[in-house]
């Protein structure tokens, strides 16, 4: 069986472990509360805002070596709405990955509202994760994962796509925000 | 009666000059050699390669004046497939109207694929246009032009998110030339 840790347990947190656990994976949490815990899946999945990255890198970094890190995060900046709080052309999982050189590290879950993970669906449309990075098997085991708990899965390229990836989260989020779309939709993907 | 002009006879400008004919605007094309033609429409379509776009900035640049300029490009490095050619952080679209300051210059198509707009359909879903720019009356015109053709649009925010568009649109086109999904298909926009 798949062992998974989620750290977070808020809305994604929540509907992520959802999907896997779905899907046949044994999943813990890890909270903020939890300091020192033992991370002991083999994919680590950080359900987290952006600024707490920071935290789990020092307070879990060693523990997190040889895994599959999942970053999910939308660095937006809260208070203009207007930009990502990370350089220009880099993204939130870039920044990861170079934090965290003995893991391998992923972008997913960023594109796709916590209801469109808990139903499975956008509008009529199975909910597709992307996902993205340099490790392929470590892409083809989430992507695995995610199709196991019933949802489509795409690897959206290299770790170079994660700033694409967070540009369509930002968008996405700008559109929720300002009631262009509800927080059931968003972007669908479609063969 | 909108009176439109599209530069481009390719694949997106038919698909386009599609929509907003069926939509009841008159529509009339300008192509590469067509050289010193008269740009009659009040809005005008760039359907055009993003090279392009400099020349046509030099030719008709005065006659672009006052009107609503639709850029449409992704600006793509095809060599690489890889990065787009615009600085990180900007757009094609935010140089065109730097290049343009008369002009009220949007974007909008380049995250539809042209089937999509020629069937009106990415799947199931009636195909969504994601329209950007910094005016919001040429935006609500724009939209009502593409809303008459039976599409549906959305404003999708400031001339600054013209860099997420372009970003969604280099994503679609990468998941596309790599076979994750369909030049009939990509991302279609669930409210």
């Amino acid at each position: 069986m798949s062992s998974i840790t989620v750290f977070g347990n808020g809305n994604m947190g929540q509907a992520i472990a959802g999907v896997l656990t779905k899907g046949g994976a044994s999943v813990d949490h890890i909270g903020s509360g939890d300091a020192g815990a033992a991370v002991t899946g083999d994919v680590v999945i950080l359900a987290v805002p952006y600024p707490a990255l920071d935290q789990i890198v020092q307070a879990y970094g060693a523990q997190l070596a040889g895994k599959i890190v999942v970053d999910i995060t939308n660095p937006l900046n809260f208070e203009t709405f207007d930009s990502l709080v990370v350089p220009e052309g880099s993204s939130a999982t870039a920044e990861l990955a170079a934090k965290l050189p003995n893991s391998r590290v992923l972008k997913a879950f960023n594109t796709t509202f916590a209801a469109t993970l808990a139903t499975g669906k956008v509008g009529q449309d199975v909910t597709t994760v992307l996902v993205a990075g340099d490790d392929a098997e470590a892409k083809a085991t989430l992507i695995g994962l995610i199709e196991n708990g019933g949802l489509r899965a795409k690897d959206a390229g290299s770790l170079k796509r994660a700033h694409e990836l967070e540009a369509l989260g930002f968008l996405q989020l700008t559109l929720a925000a300002s009631e262009k779309i509800g927080w059931t939709g968003g972007f669908a993907v479609i063969d």
